[in-house]
C-alpha cells in the first residue's frame, strides 16, 4: 500500500514529497551533465590554474557522488555527537568545578557557603527552564518517549528542529551543571537523532536520497544508538539499549548502521579525552580493578539474585513515583494555576530544597553531599572494601572516598541515607521541566544499593566464604556494578544495562550475577509498572500501542470481532458531493472507506479527510462559483442586451457584480467563522445580494447533487485488511510491525469493521486487567463508551451546522489540530 | 488476514489445528473441573493417606496451570540444552583424549602412531556420516540456514524431529570428537531449536497453549539464542549472535527470552564445570589475562584496522572457497556418481587428508599439529609475547605454546603455515555431510592471524609504541581477540561475534580495537560474498528472500509493477467447476485469487488450490457418483419394473451395477495413472461398462457446467496488497515483515498482478549486478523468462490431459509434492 505506515499528519505529503524528490532527482542529474560540460570547457583552457580548477571540480564532484552513501552520513553523525558529547561534558565539568571552587573559597563563613552553594544550581535550573521554554518548549524532558513515537511513524513537529536542538543542547549544559541528580543519556539519544534530521536536511542539498521517509527512521534508529553510544562511550550497549527503548520491531538490516556510527563516536569521544590529556589511552569511562581470577563465588549468587529482585520492585516504585508526582501537580488545581503564573518557581523551589538537603556541612555530611554524581559513582566502584566487622574501617580513603566516611556515624548509615534521600529526589528532579534524563541518577542509586549489600556481605563473611584454602575476600564493587545495572534495567525495563555497566567499567567479569539480576530486576519492574519512557508516553497521552506483557494467554482468544468498531464511515463510488459533505460532517476520522456501493460494501480503497475535503472546496469553491456567475452575468447579457443595447456598459456591469460576489463570499466565510453577522458593514450591498442569493443556494444545490468525480482524487488502493477471526495477538503485531493507524476489518471483500490503534489499546489494557477467560463484556462496554463519546461531539457540530446550513457552505475548512489528535 | 504469514505446507492445518486447540482447551477446562470434583470427595475421607493425596492432587493442579508459563519453558529449555552442551562437551574431550593417549602410547613406531592418528578420526567421521545418513539426512550440516528458513515461516518436514534430534547429537559428538576442523555452534543452534519443539510438543501433553504457532516462532527464536548461549557461556553474545544470523525483522518483545534461556542455560553449563571440579568458580571459557590499566595504544589502532580488513577478505575468501568445493563435487559427474554410490567414502578420504597433514612428526609439527582446537586456541590467547626481535625468544615455553615452538623453524612461519593450512582444510572440513559448523574453525584462525600480527607488531616495536615514560609493551594475545573476532564476523556477516569474544576471554579492555575490526571486516566480506549461512541457503535451494545491501539507492526507484506478474490466475465467484478444473490444471500457483467478475476484477480473497481441488473432488467424488448410479439405477428399475416386473431381481441388479462401476472407476484410475490400458484384463465387462460410460460422460459435463458453491470453502478474506507505486524497497520490507509467500498488486479493488517470493529475489538480485539506473529492461526479462518455463511445464501436463479427457476425470488429483515445491 502507499501508505503502509501510518502517520499522523504527514501523509497528505507523501505522494507531493515524492514528486518532488523525483523532480529534484532529474534536476540534480542534470545540474551534473551542466557540470561535466564546464569541465569539457575547462579543459579547453591550458595552464596550471586551469589543471587545479579541473581538479577541484572533479574532487567536488566524486564528494557529490560520495555523499548519499550511508556510512558517509553515519561518520559525520558520530563525529558530531562525539564533539557535541565532550562539549556538553566538558562545559558540565567546569560548572560543577566552579561550584566547588566558590564552596571552597567561602569556608569562613556557613551562611555564605550555604548561599553560593544553594544560588548556583538555582540560577543554572532556572535559567535552563526558561531557557528551553522561550526557544522550544519540545526540548523539556528525556526525548526516549517522543522517539519511540517518531520511531513508530508518528510525525511530532517541531521534535526535530534545529531551535530544539539549540534549546536541547545549551539547557542540558545548564541542568548538569547545576549538580541535580539528572542524566545526560536520554536527552543525548533526543539530540542524536535532532542532529541525524538536521545532517539530513543539509545533506539533502547535496543532492542524494535524502528524501526518503523510509530512510529517514532507518537513520533516526542509527541515531538513538549513537546517542547512547557517544555519552557512555559504551557503542555496543548503546546500540543494544536503544533498541530496546525505541523499537518494537527492529530491522537487522539497521544493525550495522547503529554499530558503526556508535563505534566510530565512542572511539572519537574517548579519543578526544585522550589528546585533552585527561586519559593516557583509550579506556572504559568508570574502570574498575576487580580481580580476574576469582571475581566472586558461587555461593555469592543468592546475594545477587536478592539486590536484583530489590531493585525490581525499587524500579517500580521509582516509575510510580515519578508519575504520582506529576498527576498530584496536575491535579491540585491551585498549585498548577499559581505554577502555570510563574513557570519558574516550581524549578528554582525544587532546586532550592535538593541543594539544601545535600549541603555538605548540613545534612550531606551524612549522605556524601558533596560528591557529585561522577564522583560518587567512581567511589561506589571502588574495589577496596569500606567497612570490616560492622564498622567503618580505619583504612586511609583516598581522594573522595573520603566523603563516604563519617566521624560519629557507620558507612552503612550514609549509604542507606544516599539511598532513600537521592531516590526521592531523583524522581522528583526528573519532573522539572529542563532537558533531562533519569538514568544516571537511577544508575548511581543503584550502585549505592549493590554497595550496601556488598558491604553486609563483607561484613557478614570477612574471610570470603570460599572454603578451600585461598582467602578471596568478598568485593563490594561488584555487587555496586551489579546494583547499578539491575536497578537502571528496572526503570526502563530493558537487559542491555548489563552490557553498559560492561562498557562502562571495562570488566565483564561479573557477567552471570549482572544477568542474573537484571532478569530477576526486569521480570519483578514488568510485572508492577510500565517503563519510565512509558509512563511518560501514558503522561503525554503520545499516540502509542502497550505491550502484550508477559503472560498473553489470553490474547490468543481475543478476535478482532470483539474489538472491531461496526459502524464504519464510507463513501460509495457512486456517491454525490452531498454524501461527501455529511460524511465529512458527521465524523472525525483521518481517512475514510470506499466501498463500491452501499449494498455490496465491497472494500476499494480508502481516501484521506483532506483529499475529500478539496474535492468539494473545488466543487464548490471561488473559481467555479465565479465561472458559474460570469456564465449566468453572460446570460443576463444577452438578454439585456436584447432589451436595451448599451454596449460599453457591458464591462462594468461585470466588474461590479465580481465586487458583489467577492463580499459576498466574504460575507459568508464570516457567518462561518464567527457565527454572526454583526462585523458585517456595508449593509447597502446586502440588499443588492440577497436578491442574488437566491441563485447561488440553487446553484449549490444543483452542485451538490452532482456525483463525484474521483479522478484527480488520491485514493489508497490497498488499505490494510484483517479478517473478524484474527486474533488480539496477531493484530498487534502486525499494528506494530506497520506502524499501522487502522484497519479495515473485511469478510470475502466486503467491508464491515474497522480497528484503529484506540479500540486496540483499550482491548489490551482492558485484557490485562480481566484475567478471566471471559473477556468480551468488558470489551464490548469499552467500545460502546468509546464510540458514544465521539458521537456527541458529532451531534454538537451536527448542530452547528445546521443553523448556518441555509445560508452557505463552508470554503475551505481546514480541521483544527485538536480534531486531528482525538482521531 | 487469517494466513499473514505465508507457509508452505502448513497453510491447510492452521485453521484445523485453531479448531482443535479450541476444542482441546475446553475439553481441559472440562477436566480441571472434573480434577476438583475429585478433590471434593477426597476431602470427605479423612485420614492421613487422603491428606496427602490431597496435597499431591493441589500440586498437580497448581504445576499443571503454571506449566503453560514461558519462564517454566524456557528454564526447562536452558537445563536441558545446558546439559546437552555439557555432556557432549565432555564425550569431546574424552574421544580426544583416547586419540592422544593411543598416539602418545605407540612413540616407539611412527608408522603405527601415524595408523592410529588417521584411523581414529577416519572411524569416528565414517560413523557419524554412515550413521546421519541412515538416521536423518536432515541433521547434516550446521542448521542455521535451516532455522532461519524455518524463522521466515516456511515449514522443513522432518527438521523438528525427534530422531534428527539423535542424529545430531550423536554425530556432532563423533565429529568433533574426531579431532577435525569441525564447530559445534551452529549444530547448536539446530539442536536448541529441536529441543524446543520436542519440549513444547512433550509439554502439550499437559495442556496450555503450546500448540499457537506464533508462540512456536517465538520460542525457536529464543531456543536459538540459547543453543549459541549455552556453547560458548555466553549468553549476551548469543542472543544477539541468532538474531542476526537467523533473523530479518526482530521482535524485541523476545528479546528477554532470548536472554532469560541463554542466561540460565550458560549458568548452568558453567555451573556444571564447578560441580565437576575443572573450575574453582564461573568463569569465562577462555580466560584471557590482559593487563587492564594500559591494553592497547592509540597508534595501534591502524594495526587493528589491518586486521579487520584483510580478515574481511579472508572471511569472502573462506565462503568462496567453501561453496566452490561443493558445487566442484556436484559438478564432476564422475566423481559425483562415485561418491554417490560410496557415500561414507567422501568424508572419510577427506579425514585421511586432513589428519596425514596435521599428524605431528610428519608436517604437523611445522602448525603445531598435535594442538586439539581448544588447546590452540587457549595457547594463541595467551598474553605473553611469543617473539621478540623477530626470532622465537627462549623462554619458557610451558605447556601447550611448546607445540608452537619448533627447534628448526621460527614461530612466524609456523603461524602462517597453521592459517594457510587450517582455512583450506576448515573450508574442506565443513563440507563433510556430517554435523558441523564453521564458527570455531574460523574463529581459531582468525585468533592466529591476529596473532601472527600481533608478534610482528612487537617484534617490531619491542618496547612498545608509548612514548611517555613508563613502558608497555604490545600485547599479541589483545591482536588475537581482534582477529578472531574479525575472521568470524567476517564470514557470517556479524557484529555480534564481538561481543562472544568478550564473554569467551573475560575482558573487555580491548572493546574498541575488537568493534573496529570487526565492523571494517564485516563492510569489505559484505561487499563481495554473502555470509557463509545464505551461501548454504542458495545452494540448497531454501526459500529465501536475499537482504538488500548497503548501497541501496536503486530499490527506491524500482517499483512494484516492474516487477510484478500480471497475468494472474484467478477464479471468479460465480464460476463453474470447469472454470476451477481448467484453473487447476494450468498453473502450480499454491493460492489462487478470487475475484468478483472476469470484468470487475475486484479482488475479495484468495483460495488455497488444496482447497479448490477438494471442492472439485466433492462435486466428481466418488459418492455423488455413486449417488447418481443408484438414482438412475432406481429410474431405470422403475423402468423396467413397468416392463418385466421381476421383483426380487431389483436387489441384485443393483450390486451388479454398483460393481461394475467400481471396476470402471478403477479402470479409468489406471488410464490416468499409467496412461495405458494395457494391464485391463477384464475384458468382458469393458463392453458393459462402455455402454454405461455415456451416461456418466454427460453426467460429468454436467457436473462441471453447475456453479461452484463457496459455502464450505475456506477463503482467506484478505490476502496482502500492495499497489503498483510500492518501491522495491517497501516490498522487501513488509515481505520480510510479514513472511510473506505472494501478495496481490491491486489498482482501487480490482486485481492486476502478483508478486511472489520469486520475482522479489530476482529483482533484487538483478539489481544488485546491474548498477545503472535504468534496471527495468534486466528484470522484464527475468520476467519472462520465468513465467515461460513454468507455461512450459503446464502445457505439457496439458497435452497429457487432453489425450485422456475423452476417457475420464480423474477422481482425486493429488499434486506431487515436486509441484509444490517448485512454487
Amino acid at each position: 500500500p502507499a501508505r503502509m505506515y501510518g502517520r499522523y499528519t504527514q501523509d497528505l505529503g507523501v505522494y507531493a514529497k515524492e514528486e518532488a524528490a523525483r523532480l529534484r532527482e532529474s534536476g540534480q542529474r542534470r545540474s551534473v551533465a551542466d557540470r561535466s560540460r564546464t569541465l569539457d570547457l575547462l579543459e579547453y583552457e591550458k595552464g596550471r590554474c586551469a589543471k587545479c580548477r579541473i581538479c577541484t571540480v572533479r574532487c567536488q564532484k566524486f564528494l557529490i557522488s560520495r555523499v548519499g552513501e550511508d556510512w558517509i552520513f553515519l561518520i559525520l553523525l558520530g563525529l558530531l555527537m562525539a564533539l557535541v558529547s565532550w562539549v556538553v561534558d566538558f562545559c558540565i565539568a567546569i560548572c560543577l568545578q566552579a561550584q566547588k571552587w566558590m564552596y571552597g573559597g567561602l569556608d569562613s563563613n556557613v551562611f555564605l557557603q550555604y548561599l553560593a552553594w544553594v544560588t548556583y544550581p538555582v540560577v543554572l535550573i532556572t535559567f535552563s527552564a526558561g531557557f528551553t521554554q522561550i526557544l522550544a518548549p519540545q526540548a523539556v524532558g528525556s526525548g526516549i518517549p517522543e522517539m519511540k513515537t517518531i520511531l513508530r511513524g508518528v510525525v511530532l513537529k517541531e521534535y526535530l528542529t534545529f531551535k530544539t536542538f539549540v534549546a536541547k543542547v545549551i539547557g542540558l549544559t545548564c541542568a548538569l551543571g547545576s549538580g541535580m541528580p539528572l542524566g545526560k543519556e536520554g536527552p543525548f539519544v533526543h539530540i542524536a537523532s535532532l542532529c541525524a534530521a538536521l545532517l539530513s536536511k543539509f545533506m539533502s542539498l547535496f543532492g542524494g536520497i535524502y528524501e526518503n521517509e523510509s530512510r529517514n527512521i532507518e537513520m533516526l534508529a542509527a541515531a538513538c544508538a549513537v546517542g547512547v553510544g557517544c555519552c557512555f562511550a559504551a557503542p555496543i550497549g548503546g546500540v543494544l539499549f536503544s533498541i530496546e527503548v525505541t523499537s518494537t520491531f527492529f530491522a537487522v538490516r539497521n544493525y550495522w548502521r547503529g554499530f558503526f556510527a556508535a563505534t566510530f563516536s565512542a572511539f572519537i569521544f574517548r579519543v578526544l579525552a585522550v589528546w585533552n590529556r585527561d586519559e593516557e589511552t583509550i579506556t572504559a569511562l568508570f574502570k574498575t580493578r576487580f580481580r580476574l581470577d576469582f571475581p566472586f563465588d558461587l555461593q555469592e549468587l543468592p546475594a545477587f539474585a536478592v539486590i536484583g529482585i530489590a531493585s525490581g520492585f525499587g524500579g517500580a516504585l521509582f516509575v510510580y513515583l515519578n508519575r504520582l508526582i506529576v498527576q498530584f501537580i496536575r491535579k491540585q488545581k491551585a498549585i498548577n494555576k499559581f505554577l502555570m503564573k510563574k513557570r519558574l518557581l516550581y524549578p528554582a523551589l525544587v532546586t532550592l530544597l535538593v541543594s539544601t538537603l545535600t549541603f555538605p556541612p548540613g545534612f550531606g555530611q551524612f549522605m556524601a553531599g558533596k560528591l557529585t554524581q561522577k564522583e560518587s559513582l567512581v567511589t561506589l566502584l571502588d574495589n577496596r572494601t569500606w567497612a570490616k566487622q560492622g564498622i567503618a574501617e580505619e583504612f586511609d580513603y583516598i581522594g573522595h572516598s573520603q566523603a563516604w566516611k563519617h566521624p560519629q556515624v557507620n558507612v552503612f548509615v550514609t549509604l542507606v541515607l544516599f539511598i532513600v534521600m537521592k531516590f526521592w529526589m531523583s524522581a522528583l528532579a526528573t519532573t522539572i521541566p529542563v532537558p533531562c534524563g533519569a538514568f544516571m541518577p537511577v544508575f548511581v542509586i543503584g550502585a549505592a544499593f549493590g554497595r550496601l549489600v556488598g558491604e553486609s556481605m563483607a561484613a557478614w563473611f570477612p574471610d570470603g566464604i570460599h572454603t578451600d584454602g585461598t582467602i578471596y575476600p568478598i568485593v563490594p564493587g561488584g555487587y555496586a556494578v551489579v546494583g547499578a545495572a539491575a536497578l537502571s534495567g528496572a526503570v526502563t525495563h530493558t537487559v542491555s544495562t548489563a552490557v553498559i555497566v560492561f562498557e562502562l567499567t571495562g570488566q565483564i567479569s561479573h557477567i552471570l550475577p549482572v544477568m542474573i539480576a537484571v532478569i530477576l530486576a526486569n521480570a519483578v519492574a514488568q510485572s508492577l509498572q510500565p517503563s519510565l519512557y512509558d509512563s511518560i508516553i501514558r503522561i503525554k497521552k503520545l499516540p502509542y500501542l502497550p505491550e502484550l506483557g508477559w503472560g498473553h494467554h489470553e490474547k490468543y482468544n481475543i478476535r478482532v470481532e470483539d474489538i472491531m468498531v461496526r459502524d464504519v464511515r464510507y463513501i460509495t463510488l457512486n456517491c454525490c458531493y452531498r454524501d461527501l459533505h455529511n460524511v465529512l460532517l458527521t465524523g472525525h476520522l483521518k481517512t475514510l472507506a470506499l466501498v463500491e456501493t452501499a449494498e455490496s460494501m465491497i472494500l476499494l480503497g480508502s481516501i484521506e479527510r483532506a483529499q475529500l475535503q478539496s474535492l468539494l472546496s473545488q466543487q464548490l469553491g471561488r473559481p467555479r462559483r465565479l465561472e458559474y456567475i460570469r456564465e449566468r452575468a453572460a446570460a443576463e447579457k444577452k438578454l439585456m442586451s436584447v432589451v436595451s443595447n448599451p454596449g460599453s456598459e457591458d464591462e462594468s456591469q461585470r466588474i461590479s457584480q465580481e465586487v458583489r460576489f467577492q463580499v459576498r463570499a466574504r460575507h459568508s466565510c464570516n457567518i462561518w467563522t464567527h457565527g454572526n453577522t454583526s462585523g458585517f458593514a456595508e449593509s447597502c450591498l446586502l440588499t443588492l445580494i440577497m436578491c442574488k442569493c437566491k441563485f447561488i443556494a440553487e446553484w449549490e444545490e444543483k452542485q451538490l447533487d452532482e456525483q463525484v468525480n474521483f479522478n484527480n482524487c488520491k485514493i489508497d488502493p490497498a488499505p490494510f485488511q484483517l479478517v473478524e477471526r484474527t486474533s488480539l495477538h496477531k493484530t498487534h503485531t502486525i499494528f506494530s510491525l506497520l506502524g499501522l493507524d487502522h484497519a479495515y476489518v473485511t469478510s470475502i471483500g466486503r467491508l464491515i469493521g474497522v480497528v484503529s490503534l484506540k479500540e486496540l489499546r483499550k482491548a489490551i489494557e482492558g485484557s490485562v486487567t480481566v484475567k478471566g477467560v471471559k473477556v468480551r463484556p468488558p470489551l464490548a462496554s469499552f467500545r460502546d463508551s468509546g464510540t458514544s463519546s465521539s458521537e456527541n461531539e458529532t451531534t454538537e457540530l451536527h448542530k452547528l451546522w445546521d443553523r448556518h446550513k441555509s445560508m452557505s457552505l463552508p470554503r475551505e475548512h481546514t480541521p483544527s489540530e485538536s480534531d486531528e489528535k482525538s482521531q
